[in-house]
């Protein structure tokens, strides 16, 4: 059976803007001003489970994951970072990176299902999504 | 400087069970009979992040989070995996294997914060314990 060809959940895409493409994953940006949260996407259908990567794409999301979580430092200098891999509403495999501050109104709490999003003003978007973007490409 | 020696926040080791010892991590089980929660907490002093690990521990951590959550799915044959580093309230790098149905409670909610932890009737959880240590050591 040829598997049906990379599509980003339409949940996924509706409330994050496109960064670019790693070597396996699509990096999203969430857009909720609360909280700087990066969203890898493994660009393989019919994943839902980290198991479900067979070991080299397993590796390479694990060294995106890594990376992501470098870029999320530089980009936010958060206190702590938060990743992880839920998919309790979206079942295809994505990972959040998300930089959490002792300030943030979620803190300690994970911000899963916390409150509403508040999407950024477009011109703040727009800057944080360049810097983040360098940050990918230099790194 | 040598770094001191492993010793497990005393927050972890309170709500937990010691499974076992894997190469590089500890193996706990959350004693909370409301979620099948296994937690990876890797043996190494003074670690907070995942960025934190040099490349072979990292690679030795992400080896045993797929293998735990092999293990879940065995285990509990759970409608979908969790796995998360949060470390909000603990900042010993630890990573959480849960288990989700969509009857849990929570679902489909993240289980961090929610609601008060309900251990287990003791003989229920020896006999979980003996169970994912024997599937651990199988795998």
């Amino acid at each position: 059976m040829i598997a049906p060809d990379f599509t980003l959940d339409s949940r996924l895409s509706a409330d994050t803007v496109h960064l670019g493409d790693l070597a396996l994953s699509r990096v999203l940006l969430m857009d909720d001003a609360r909280f700087p949260w990066l969203i890898l996407v493994p660009r393989v259908a019919d994943v839902s489970e980290i198991t479900d990567l067979p070991e080299d794409e397993a590796a390479a999301l694990w060294r995106e994951i890594r990376l992501a979580a470098g870029v999320m430092q530089s980009l936010a200098k958060p206190d702590k970072i938060n990743v992880g891999a839920l998919g309790n509403m979206v079942a295809q495999l994505h990972v959040h990176v998300i930089g959490r501050f002792r300030s943030d109104p979620a803190w300690p709490g994970p911000v899963w299902g916390f409150g509403t999003r508040t999407p950024y003003p477009l011109h703040a978007r727009a800057q944080l999504a360049e810097r983040a973007g360098a940050l990918f490409a230099a790194a």
